[in-house]
């Protein structure tokens, strides 16, 4: 038996567009003489679509998407996820279902139980879990297809689930599993990944077919990586990351375990992969081309801008660099070399003018109070009308540069710096912002050395640097990253052997600036824990704060 | 036997102050040789705590909590909702329950069974939904123990959920039932809560005791409004909506019947009394006293101003009027009688000069572009600058004064009007606002007749009217209802008689508007669907777009 995998990249809500692609990949395996091809997780409507669910305008047109595909399948037996109805009353009203077509009919259709409802996703807000299980003869061969998350129970110390679909399925011998996915990138699971695919295979002993999504769906990146698995436990093929991709195998070839690819894995070289394709999709989804950066010399805005050169094409991106009073001549000077590295158009804009002007007006009013905050955030917010009057008059996209360690701890000026339509790097702790800068210098020098190794400093005050009143990147991101992505408390991250003071003046500052992040653009997520979506905080609250 | 109910006001996260409000609750109770008091759901750590839940350290916290409840009970039961902890590896590590605690000790746990999952409710991201149900006798009587939703899937066309604790507990044929509820507020809830309570003592034919949270936590307002039931299926007490309160209770008048109580209902009166509620909280809870707002002579800003001075006192509300050189003589002096009715300091800062700062510097990148949207953002923008540095040097919380509608159809500037730490009727269609405006004069003019009178118009260009880009108000709200709260396809609201081109533009706008929308503040909720973490669309999505 041949069997195909097609990793593409879906659109959420454009029927039109994922089923051209679908048929476009049916086309190719019916090609390759291939007896079955799968597809991914919901891939008629995209994932995740949230609320579009709860629109039966929607879910009919995921409907007339599937008999659409199945009109395809006179030749060969496709496998593509679906949302589906409930016919029972009482429950969710849909099901996040897997269909096997063929004979341009629905030949089988099995829901999933494990409805992944943490971090970024929200399945039970839709679905009813399932309750039973079986498996199809396809062809003589008998199939256990599953969705996702039913195979995650497997290989974990606290199983979120009291139930396992394959452990059911499994009573009926199938010949082989096959799981649609839509299994989002961080930079961890790919690892986490196969470590589950192998447990399962290792308790099964069947070939597997795990297919996933590729594509970014605002700030949810999913990395592709569909696997392979020969039935001893091996990985027999991992497909490429962060791009679409068509395979075919053979049944047999896959049960005798001929072959073993597996692909790199590297922290940071994922991590540029991904922002790559999160800002291309972000734009090429909305159908925008054009972006635009506010370049201060220093590194988060050069990270910032050459990850959307590479996404866009340097000819779609501008930069402008808006120096204050207080901006430093090699600050001009680090953001010119950087935006002539790149042979990109760059505005120099000064602002002293427009801060002056708001000054004027306000001088009245605040009479004799001393220059603070407020004064800083006006140089910020200057630029900000600055940059959003271009992206308005030009339709270029502003992207944000804040990067995760002053989002954390509100270092940043909300409607100033914080403005922007996506936030490219703030899923990226400052010390990774360094570690990407190197890496993107690699073969060469993109981002000026002096923008990479000068003190960090926001430049708003006279001889201002981000250690006045922040701890070192390296401290800081350490009590982050075990506070955010850690979910350690206090006390658990005092007994590491921090200070206790730093640890509560960190945590205090992450949680009272929840009500700034609220307020943000959609963050790439890189991380198991990224701001938005996938964390949940409440802006009135007295905990730790 | 005799039942207290103690109805209070909660923060999220804020251990002692919750506690000593039970304690002070439980002391009013036992001088009333109350035998049971009763509290509502979560109350340890107010509700919803969201993901402050995956902390170890928050959980420890609650059963701290819980600890010194039980020190209180020594002569009295104690009712309270607390996460507990759940001891089987498999299924998620917590679960949402109801305490009776007594003689110094935890008596009894019953966990909750159906977890809201929708709408503005995340619950089974992190609880264990209960499968097993069993009832206590507590001094002679038996009491069947329900948190919230496990008594609402009864009564209801399409139930969620496939089980109903009550029908197991019944068996036990209890005395009497007590529901521990965090249920907000939503103009049609308290309807729809009488109508299920009555379905539930209708069916199990015992008198129930229902206590609800009130106070608002962020965007979501808890209205109070809890019940005490008949066992015939009538109200016997319905408390006061939107303010704490202590009530108490001998059973058998309960079961006998005596009384019937009901509170007035009233969808302007409650959206009125829930945003003034859902103000006050918001920065009693942060720690703040003192609001801004950007007034322009229009309604919005009039009702949002007005509001807030009910919520904090004039006193502590500061207005700024900031005209440009499209603004109308009218505007300026409605602004000021606005602020002259209600007392309240006001500033006047013209931006024409900070409009012609900013032209300046982009004129020539602009070059002969024509005006457009770009200039009229500049404007919005420049207003958002100053009321911002007011905000930084006072220490004010700007408050957003967008309505629903605007909001909707993306009829605002990103980083100009849409700034602010809330949003006060955000929640509230145009037409809406003009009969809250209505209401707000019923006993003396305090918004100005031409305020409420004047066509609408954001006066960011010249003889600009809101009739110029979108449909009367009458025509857009209502298609904005159907679609939101309704949930209605553009199909389905066009065989309703609405004009098809009509239909298919403002749902694309309200699609297409979405990236503002996730920038916006948390809007105080007074629909069945508000925007917000109540209503999740994806930004890059080709759903009617």
């Amino acid at each position: 038996m041949k069997i195909a995998i097609a990793q593409l990249n879906y659109h959420i809500g454009n029927f039109d567009g994922n089923l051209a692609k679908m048929l476009k990949a049916i086309d190719w395996a019916k090609e390759q003489n291939a007896d079955l091809v799968c597809f991914s997780e919901l891939a008629t409507c995209g994932y995740p679509p949230r609320d579009f669910l709860e629109f039966d305008d929607f879910i009919n047109l995921c409907d007339e998407t599937i008999q659409k595909l199945a009109q395809a399948s006179d030749e060969i037996g496709i496998v593509v996820g679906s949302p589906s109805k409930n016919p029972v009353i009482e429950g969710k009203d849909l099901f996040n279902s897997v269909y096997l077509l063929y004979n341009k009919k629905v030949e089988f259709v099995q829901h999933k139980a494990l409805l992944p409802t943490y971090d970024v996703f929200d399945e039970y807000r839709y679905f009813e879990p399932a309750t039973e299980f079986s498996t199809v003869v396809f062809k003589g061969k008998r199939i256990a297809l599953t969705v996702c998350e039913d195979i995650w129970n497997i290989g974990n110390e606290n199983p979120l689930y009291t139930v396992c679909p394959l452990d059911e399925m499994i009573a009926d011998d199938p010949d082989f599993i096959i799981n649609v996915s839509a299994s989002p990138f961080n930079y961890d699971h790919a690892e986490a990944r196969i470590h589950v695919l192998k447990a399962n295979v290792k308790r099964y002993k069947k070939p597997m077919f795990y297919v996933n999504h590729v594509g970014a769906q605002t700030e949810i990146i999913f990395d592709g990586g569909s696997v392979v698995m020969r039935p001893d436990g091996k990985v027999y093929e991992e497909l490429p990351y962060f791009e679409e991709g068509y395979r075919i195998y053979d049944l047999e070839d896959v049960e005798q375990g001929k072959e073993n690819i597996l692909q790199p894995k590297d922290k940071i070289l994922e991590i540029h992969d991904a922002i790559v394709l999160g800002i291309k999709d972000y734009f090429g989804k909305l159908g925008f081309t054009k972006a635009i950066v506010g370049l201060s010399g220093g590194i988060d805005s050069a990270v910032t801008t050459v990850l959307a050169a590479r996404a866009l094409g340097p000819e779609n991106v501008r930069v402008v660099l808006m120096p204050s009073q207080f901006s430093s001549d090699h600050s001009v000077n680090d953001a010119v070399a950087l935006a002539e590295n790149l042979g990109m158009q760059y505005d120099i804009i000064p602002i002293k003018d427009l801060y002056d002007g708001f000054m004027d007006k306000l001088s009245p009013i605040f009479k004799d109070l001393p220059f603070n905050v407020t004064e800083e955030n006006i140089q910020a917010r200057s630029r900000g009308v600055l940059l959003m009057a271009m992206s308005n008059k030009f339709g270029n996209i502003l992207l944000n540069t804040s990067n995760k360690s002053e989002m954390a701890v509100g270092y940043g000026t909300l409607y100033g710096d914080m403005c922007g339509g996506l936030s490219v790097i703030g899923d990226v702790y400052k010390t990774d912002v360094f570690t990407l800068a190197e890496y993107i210098n690699k073969d060469g020098v993109v981002i000026p050395i002096n923008t990479i190794t000068k003190p960090p400093s926001a430049e708003l005050r006279p001889n201002q640097k981000d250690s006045d009143s922040l701890p070192e990147y390296e401290i800081l991101d350490e009590i982050l990253y075990k506070y955010i992505e850690g979910q350690l408390g206090p006390k658990e991250i005092i007994a590491l052997g921090f200070d206790e003071k730093l640890v509560r003046r960190i945590l205090r500052l992450v949680n009272i600036n929840e009500f700034k992040r609220y307020q943000t653009a959609p963050v790439l997520r890189v991380s198991s824990k990224a701001f938005g979506m996938g964390r949940r905080v409440p802006i009135v609250g007295k905990y730790l704060s």
